[in-house]
């Protein structure tokens, strides 16, 4: 008599785990905020670094008062400031704007030498097999050349995005060795994520990196996983609930993402 | 010690159940596929009823070959076929398309008698706390006029959905009691959901209902549930991979929906 007590305590640890498993969905990119609300300057963190962690861990994103680029690879988050610099950040730091899943290879590739970041672009389009769900993307290796920017924290009154990075700061990389993480997005989440490619680059020093803005591969493979799922968490904050969200953004989106 | 195997069970089922719940959240409009892809004919049903109604107890949506409006009500899914009735519907009947929410009023409101359909939406987003975020609509009692649609279920090769919607059965109601549900979405979802209102009618007798067209209120109450997180579940498919997504479907989207 005296063993069942501990029985039934695996049992049903068993059986409960098994319960609670499925919940963690590792085919969903989850998101916080809208890309359009930080266009219009909503750049009050929401959720916590911690938070996001348990979603995913690779993703992309920006930080409370857009204080630098989020990159979270492996795991951990850095945060390429406004030197061009990657800091290790705290589980409480908040975001006002990220995109994180659990990442996992369905497609591995090698890239061409001498691919740059528009050709990377078409390149990487035909290894999906529909450009109608959700890819991360996972390039490793070493580029030739790299240009990135990181974004300057904000004080309030928060400007547009768009007049933010009239004056962001860019970096240039050669012959570098590194990770870029992040996502394809669907044409159609036009306002809530970025359509197309949106990638972060970080040294395999982890030093350094930001927002890319252009490369050239020389040796590197990249890891694509498609993802069916897509969870969005809206704010709840007043500056979310009051922002006009119903503009058509798509030039100002070009000029934040893109090089000029 | 007899008592011991069932002090245990009671102890780990409170423990590992306070686990899991929170992963029902219910704070989240869960989506399968996207309003698009409806409106370019992929029609055929992805997943479950029953899957479906894990993930809400009220919502709308279509079924399998467009074969009627779909209206998740109290929990039971109901099928508005073209001849304007409401059918019971098994849990392995399948959806191309549907929004459902685990239901609970944040804010419940009398609506004047004599209110029309383009007044009702006003009056209701003059309750709203932003439309920036996911609201379930819920709006129970009598209706001095209702005017919906439903449609037929199609034949492969599909058409699109503009061309459907042409030869719609549309059937008006008087005097009559019932309830509508549905959402309202942001401006942004646009190509994901509707941007707007979008309800569906069931009559008190659950015989009858539709797309809703147009209406007046006699008497009746609103119940709002205010949402701010979103699920989008994409179809694995050739038919969704292989249909461009890509293209603007506003004025198509406004035929569809909206009474002519």
């Amino acid at each position: 008599m005296k063993s069942f007590p501990f029985l039934w305590a695996v049992l049903l640890l068993v059986t409960f785990s098994g319960c609670c498993q499925p919940d963690r969905d590792e085919e969903v990119v989850f998101q916080t905020s809208t890309i359009d609300a930080l266009l219009e300057g909503v750049y009050d963190g929401e959720i916590t670094c911690g938070e996001l962690r348990r979603h995913g861990d690779m993703g992309i994103g920006t930080f409370d008062a857009l204080d630098g680029e989020m990159l979270l690879l492996d795991g951990s988050v850095y945060q390429i400031r406004a030197d061009g610099f990657a800091y290790a950040v705290e589980d409480t730091t908040k975001t006002p704007f990220a995109a994180v899943t659990f990442f996992k290879t369905d497609r591995e590739a090698e890239l061409a030498e001498g691919l740059e970041y528009s050709a990377l672009e078409e390149h990487l389009d035909s290894l999906l097999p529909t450009t109608n769900i959700f890819h991360a993307i996972r390039i490793e290796g070493t580029f030739s050349y790299v240009k990135t920017r990181s974004v300057p924290r904000q004080e309030k009154p928060y400007p547009p995005l768009v007049e933010v990075v009239k004056h962001q700061p860019t970096f240039e990389f050669s012959s570098v060795a590194g990770t870029m993480v992040g996502f394809r997005c669907p044409a159609y989440v036009k306002g809530i994520n970025v359509p197309g490619y949106h990638l972060h680059f970080i040294t395999a020093d982890r030093k350094a990196g930001g927002h890319v803005l252009g490369c050239r591969i020389r040796k590197a493979t990249v890891g694509i996983d498609h993802t069916s799922g897509f969870y969005m968490a809206l704010p709840e904050a007043r500056a979310f609930y009051e922002t006009d969200l119903s503009r058509e953004n798509q030039s100002a989106l070009d000029q934040v993402e893109k090089e000029k």
